[in-house]
């Protein structure tokens, strides 16, 4: 049943995922012809830097003029592998209007623009595949999107960075501080020279964004979605954590809020106990922990970035998008019908662990438990430790919405017997 | 874009599952029916006895004649939750005549006769999904099926029956024996009356002839796959591998064989050290390791039983097969182009735990690794200890293929000076 004109394929971007996506095309062209039902062929690959050498790849092929690829009217399918928003959401709405699918790996893209990008790929009958834009290779928006169509997701929570991970893991097992472990990424190259996409969250917050909008069957872009960087995160907060049992994990967390009329989705460090699955994923691997009605828990785990790993998940895409060229169909597009509002931090409901700097004199506890009591925030355990004529008090609360900790914390910084508070984190996976 | 004519599915079967599946179909008809782009319909349910009260479903539904409503002519989906070969074997070709797709969960069924089922689904044009056969809500056929289509798995390697693991979790955690956790498992309602299909291996078995069938596009049969049960799993086992940094679990291990020209599958208990991620899945939860050429080491993890997430599985794969119908094409079929032979268990390659019962006299180690050299099988560590005059040897080999090691083990049972071997046990996840 093979059908012998090729597949046309062209390559927007030939880096680290790129040169990968093109060598396994290459190398494995025997396999893609048989899974797909049709040989592929690469028929253009754009880049920025023509003059660089690169092996395997015939340098007949290769353009700087992506625009006019995308443009050719013969291609099948567009692998984006650029990055960041233009020009890539140029050309892939450029490659649909020419009758090409398109395969992406752009979380930042499909973050912002998910939504104008599928109308665009529906409009012309195309497929917009992007199971490689979270989580490497993990195969998990497929598994969202079509293993649990027939359950109710009710909460995703995952470490989707495999950078931020690897200096929370080295933080934890070797005591080092935020600084010392990011440099020891950079040196290895887990970290790029400016970090700030991944230790910021901006990254993270992306794929939640995904990630939410696909479990919810909602559209929910990356403004949506509450975010907090890990560089305030110190050896202090996992002296604590230990305490508790716990260990830090930068936490992508979509769940639905309240009765389940609305959706969260949020980015921030979180203490996680050390039992969860999710505390003994290490180094630069990411896991996704989804809770849905039906199936219970269920857990993904796997390498979360790097170009072998993210070629995979770009060729599987490639695959099932192939097949419905072959079978003249597309598979399934935007799922927005649930169409849930999107709440904001204030309304989330979970645990919190404060660290508070006070005097060290007689009825501070009592004046901190009123301020708890009078915002409604309940106290699960507090500890006190004398250090030096001062003092600290740690407060672990039972669940309360962020609204009422924020209002909390205001009125305790207004306490002439609080100096000052050490830091906050949530606690989650409980 | 909602289509009005429903699609009409039918169930074989009601019991823990299929109950499960009728109730979501009704409780949750709105999300379904957006999801597939239309309404579905129970249009049957084919039970043994119609006497039982079958909450939720109208009892004019309710039919002993399965095989008149899979001839009906205008179902849509057959869905096929009563297990074992006959009569289920010939309701789903029958159903395939008659214009239906069909969703199966049935893991004997498809390890026997898969090819032929798949055979069947083609001729007539329709799709045949089975996400629930393996490891219950864990998304993994479709994942292997589609996700890693562009990749090389090389191996895998997996948890995928709760009922043995629960069994084994409890020897390790508590120290019981095998009976004495066996008879918790019974009691709980994780092992049935009748333990033999799990605790002899023969459910993991199917699992694994699936699993190695899709992971290396090759047709693997139930009686391709060595199997080896975990009822002589010991509680003096479980104390070896402490000593060694491991637990035991009941494993599936499906692996390209030697240079990747041929496969391997088996089922049988192994010690797996305490850092891999298969090390630490508790009670009756399934977990599975995939380990392929370029997405590296992805893990899928989950309940691998139960009605609700079983339903789970069916329920995502209805949406996937409705789609389709709606949509006018049909998902992947089998892929068995790779055509690879499947190895005999000889020529499977990992390393052995030895215990012996020796004299306690000069010379017996010399005499015993004298036998594992002439074998060809090097060892990696000896220990001895003597116990009341007796002395036992615990030998831990290097790599070496499973016949090696058996005319090893015959051949030490000739000496006279080796009283017993006590236990033969894999090492595998190193």
């Amino acid at each position: 049943m093979m059908r012998t004109r090729p597949l046309k394929v062209a390559l927007l971007g030939c880096g680290v995922v790129g040169s990968e996506v093109a060598r396994i095309m290459t190398t494995h062209a025997d396999d893609l012809a048989a899974r797909i039902g049709a040989p592929v062929e690469l028929a253009g690959v754009a880049v920025r830097r023509p003059d660089r050498v690169r092996e395997g790849i015939d340098p007949a092929l290769v353009t700087t003029d992506a625009t006019a690829l995308v443009k050719r009217g013969d291609l099948d399918i567009v692998v984006e592998v650029i990055g960041g928003i233009e020009p890539a959401r140029t050309l892939i709405t450029t490659a649909f209007e020419h009758g090409a699918s398109v395969v992406s790996a752009n979380k930042a893209l499909l973050a912002q623009d998910g939504a104008a990008l599928h109308a665009a790929a529906e409009e012309h009958g195309k497929d917009l595949y992007y199971e490689a834009a979270v989580a490497g290779a993990i195969p998990l928006i497929r598994p969202l999107r079509e293993s649990l169509a027939g359950d109710k997701v009710n909460r995703v929570l995952g470490i989707v960075n495999g950078t931020t991970n690897f200096i929370l893991d080295k933080m934890d097992t070797t005591g080092a501080g935020y600084q010392e472990a990011l440099d020891e990424a950079t040196a290895l190259g887990y970290a790029e020279a400016d970090p700030t996409a991944d230790v910021e969250g901006f990254d993270a917050a992306a794929k939640a964004a995904i990630l939410a909008g696909i479990a919810f069957h909602t559209r929910v872009r990356l403004d949506d979605v509450h975010r907090e960087g890990m560089t305030e995160v110190t050896a202090a907060d996992f002296a604590s954590a230990k305490e508790m049992g716990c260990t830090i994990k930068l936490l992508a967390i979509c769940e639905r809020a309240g009765d389940g009329a609305s959706v969260t989705a949020r980015v921030h460090p979180a203490m996680i106990p050390l039992g969860h699955p999710l505390a003994s994923v290490r180094g630069a691997y990411n896991a996704v922990f989804v809770e849905s009605d039906a199936s219970g828990q269920l857990m993904f785990y796997g390498p979360g970035a790097g170009g072998a790993p993210t070629a995979s998940a770009v060729l599987g895409d490639l695959v099932a998008v192939g097949r419905n060229r072959v079978g003249g169909t597309t598979g399934p597009g935007e799922s927005a019908y649930a169409a849930l509002p999107v709440s904001s931090m204030g309304e989330v409901v979970t645990r919190y662990h404060i660290s508070l700097d006070v005097a060290d004199k007689p009825g501070v506890l009592a004046q901190v438990a009123t301020v708890f009591a009078e915002h409604g925030v309940s106290i699960d355990t507090v500890r006190q430790q004398g250090k030096d004529g001062e003092a600290s008090l740690v407060v672990v609360t039972h669940r309360a919405s962020d609204a009422a900790l924020g209002g909390t914390v205001e009125a305790l910084r207004k306490l002439d017997t609080v100096r000052g508070v050490a830091s906050i984190m949530r606690v989650e996976g409980e």
